[in-house]
């Protein structure tokens, strides 16, 4: 996985934080589905994920109905209903505005301001 | 490592996202050490981390001038530095404004909007 290739901001994420009980229980499968269907979806800018213990994945979005859009996509609900009561023990979501972005080739800037 | 308890939004998430070069070269030590020294910091809300191959270092935050003094730190310039010199082949940073959040207690909230 690669860092995402946003655009100039503003634009949004979805900080998906959880925990996960033990066994699969489907959940491979359906991370991978689920990775696929998002990238499908109108105002989807990209996605980073990571886990060790804690899985962090955030999604990058154009505006808010592009959000609210994904989140109530049939299939997406039926992974969000099985997710709470299957797959993890702990999960927190945070909506937010990206209001600024920088990166290595920004360092000049970065380190100056 | 859990998911931050964080207080009602709005508040502040920096999303570090990076690709390490190979080797320790000191990573370890400075990485534990800025953790430390973040969480001294005024209006310092939590942490949350994660790397497989990709890394994604989340922090929270209460407004942009937390952020801004926490940037300024002499000691974590030094990091910085070290950061685009030494440790990462590539990152982002994304300053973010948290508009509203929800987790596994408030499912029903969740389901139902």
């Amino acid at each position: 996985m690669t860092i995402a290739n946003t655009p100039e901001p503003p634009y949004y994420a979805v900080i998906f934080s959880s925990l996960r009980t033990d066994g699969d229980n489907g959940y491979g499968a359906m991370a991978e589905r689920m990775d696929a269907l998002a990238a499908q979806q109108p105002g989807y800018l990209g996605v980073e994920s990571a886990r060790e213990g804690l899985g962090i994945t955030v999604s990058y979005w154009r505006d808010l109905a592009s959000i609210r859009a994904w989140k109530a996509n049939a299939e997406h609900l039926v992974a969000q209903q099985t997710g709470r009561s299957t797959w993890y023990t702990d999960y927190k979501t945070r909506i937010c505005k990206v209001e600024r972005d920088y990166g290595l080739d920004d360092a000049f800037a970065s380190r100056t301001e």
